[in-house]
């Protein structure tokens, strides 16, 4: 049956029923709950290009990437969940990648001017990003993963990454640390800027001195989190516990320690934040991973779900949500050594 | 600079820079490189949308997904690869996710009617493969990650998925073992089967009799791997080593033979597929694992390249391509146990 028959059948323009079907907000909710009956009375499945013709849009969001190494574990978990609740909908996602800044702004101008995509995921943005008053002169609809700064309200999904390190040092502090490192991402990114803030407020709260060089960032690998955590057991005051910003970090921190001689969870103890991969599970570590967690693809399912809200109509600063971060205790964290 | 100001200082129709600067076959080489050089010494960068109007290109492939929760570590490799080699043209990836194969048979018939892609990657092929008969019916030029069976000739970029067990057996077999165990994929998709017909030849050459209790598939994750090892180990004469389809299945297997107090490498050998996951390196478990190795982020690069190759009017016949799969000695492969 196509929409034509269906729509013949149930007494309503082709019109009505796409709207119907894929909720758009000009339709009335008992005439939407109607055609949806309807459809699985009837067996009715819509044909989406016949949809897209009927309703003017392209059936996609967009999502750019600057440079295809930076696509890892934690864009699939995301994408993945972004994907289960657009995939309800038909709706697809234009995964665009470039190389600079400047590439993502012309990448966004693109999409507003061939109407390829309906909507705009925009994800690490920095502190007051200047690609979130670009997307909004452009009129493009957009849902932010992270938080900024700027003029107009728009919509996002974020973590409380300042409460994150927070619960994390409170832990340390509470079993005697006083020298905590923190392998941070890059910093000109909201979340590792307020995981930064998060990490010197709370020191300072429990009257400890912030020293610098127990501070490093980069990006979220086993290198990077091996190299660090190195440099910081060559220092002349070594610290006592750390604070890893991704679980790959944490893998190479592990390794850094138990390269050193040094027995993870008695000599240093580790913190790490886990976007929960299923496959790099911190109950499974050798010793398990005291971690503070949230999971990236139920962020990403949820930012599905929030842009096909905006593209019913629903207003950006009514689509905000910060989640709070779970804490939770294992092996690889206890009381500092003498 | 913008592309008529372009066209005009160097005497050419826009349609020429255009087709010049993307490299497609009706342009002559000598005028595509005075574009070129020409574009370079000038300063112009073209502006993608406005290429898209002169080319008739959507300046997009499409990549169907048959549920988010697929969208896994293997995803964010392959698709990391295939944009870096995309990124160079301008070139976005629209992925679709659909529910069933039905679905996503749609998806191909909606992409072709819309014209949204180029071009579509079909990755995780069956043996005889209805849906390359149905991209050949569209005439939608598509790729294949992985091989199939199909009455004419199409582009495919695959593993030696066979000689990788081969490999895997030979080695063990070399050590004593004559009871292996095999944690498979889904053998309806090619790659599956090809590693099981390697798993029961090779066992076959070393005159070693099959036992279908020593074989079990599943998804590639870790908990499958821990459930179907456990299983083995539960057999009244379990496996002394056992062959995982990837890096995750490999760690659930690791976690049964540990939590059964079995020392890996020693009373239970363990070779792995490794697909090289920058986070997951078989080097820096305990013991290291020893592994065939292809990886994956590679292949979906020089698939983005075929792609392009593709578009440019290359056959599909000369874009097939089957590689070769490394075999990596480390800690988790030793003799058989007495």
């Amino acid at each position: 049956m196509n929409l034509k028959e269906f729509a013949n059948l149930i007494g309503l323009s082709q019109t009505t029923v796409s709207r119907a079907m894929s909720g758009y907000p000009e339709v009335k909710a008992e005439t939407r709950a109607r055609v949806l009956e309807a459809a699985e009375r009837l067996g009715y499945r819509p044909n989406i290009s016949a949809q897209r013709l009927a309703t003017g849009r392209a059936g996609a969001i967009g999502i750019v990437f600057q440079g295809g190494g930076r696509f890892g574990p934690h864009s699939s978990e995301f994408m993945g969940g972004l994907s289960t609740s657009l995939q309800k909908d038909g709706i697809d996602i234009l995964v665009s990648t470039v190389e600079t800044l400047e590439d993502e702004e012309a990448a966004y101008r693109g999409f507003a001017a061939s109407k390829r995509v309906d909507a705009v995921i925009l994800h690490t943005p920095g502190c007051a990003d200047p690609r979130i008053a670009l997307l909004q002169s452009l009129d493009l609809p957009f849902i932010v993963h992270g938080r900024s700064e700027a003029a107009k309200p728009f919509a996002y999904l974020d973590i409380d990454n300042f409460g994150a390190i927070e619960t994390a040092i409170q832990h340390l502090a509470d079993h005697g640390h006083r020298r905590i490192s923190l392998i941070n991402g890059d910093t000109s990114s909201t979340y590792a800027h307020d995981r930064d803030n998060g990490y010197r407020a709370t020191l300072q709260a429990h009257g400890i001195a912030m020293d610098p060089a127990l501070i490093g960032q980069g990006e979220f690998t086993d290198e990077t989190g091996f190299r660090l955590m190195q440099s910081f057991l060559a220092l002349p005051a070594p610290p006592t516990a750390v604070i890893a910003g991704s679980m790959m970090s944490a893998l190479g921190a592990m390794r850094a320690i138990r390269v050193a001689g040094l027995r993870l969870g008695q000599d240093v103890s580790l913190v790490a934040h886990d976007d929960v991969f299923p496959y790099l599970s911190p109950e499974n570590l050798v010793p398990s991973v005291t971690t503070t967690q949230s999971p990236i693809r139920a962020a990403g399912e949820r930012i599905g779900e929030m842009t096909l809200r905006l593209l019913q109509g629903e207003l950006p600063e009514t689509l905000q949500e910060v989640w709070e971060v779970d804490f939770v205790r294992r092996g690889s964290t206890g009381p500092a050594p003498n």
